[in-house]
């Protein structure tokens, strides 16, 4: 499997109803895109201090598959809508999974 | 499930040995931390510019499980030898998957 993990910190101003907007856009994805595997999304717990405030992991069977996932054009509408012009910083990285 | 994600950026002079030391002490805590119910980890793909250098995702039941794991005398002991003085940034969130 290949995972995709990113984390956002949002911009001051960002509220709760975008949140749970991007929430739900996340949530439909899946369904549009079936080279998604796994997607598992959520704000932070509020463990520890300094976290980042979203993260989204996701499995893809291949690295061509989450290439697919990423430039899929129902992704790059989520991305237009609900993260462009929000985001404070973003991490972002890909890896292989057993 | 309760899931903690973690991402690293090197600071510069962080060598392949290290790295390759740090993920053979990883994969070792899952050994002796039974709290964690799965742990997968390792160095950016390459896939896409601006990435973080390395990611973890760990697993637990509970949120008092990653907390076990948190102040684990061998996870504080994996930071200070492989971790600590060779950060230039890192991004963490911890959130419940299903």
């Amino acid at each position: 499997m290949f995972r995709h993990v990113v984390m956002f910190k949002w911009n001051d101003g960002v509220d709760s109803t975008q949140i749970e907007a991007l929430a739900v856009a996340l949530d439909r994805l899946p369904t549009v895109i079936p080279a998604i595997r796994t997607y598992a999304h959520g704000p932070d717990a509020g463990v520890n201090a300094g976290n980042f405030d979203y993260a989204l992991v996701a499995d893809f069977a291949t690295v061509d598959d989450y290439l697919v996932y990423r430039d899929h054009p129902e992704h790059q509408a989520f991305l237009a809508e609900h993260i462009v012009g929000r985001v404070a910083a973003r991490a972002a990285l890909q890896y292989p999974v057993a």
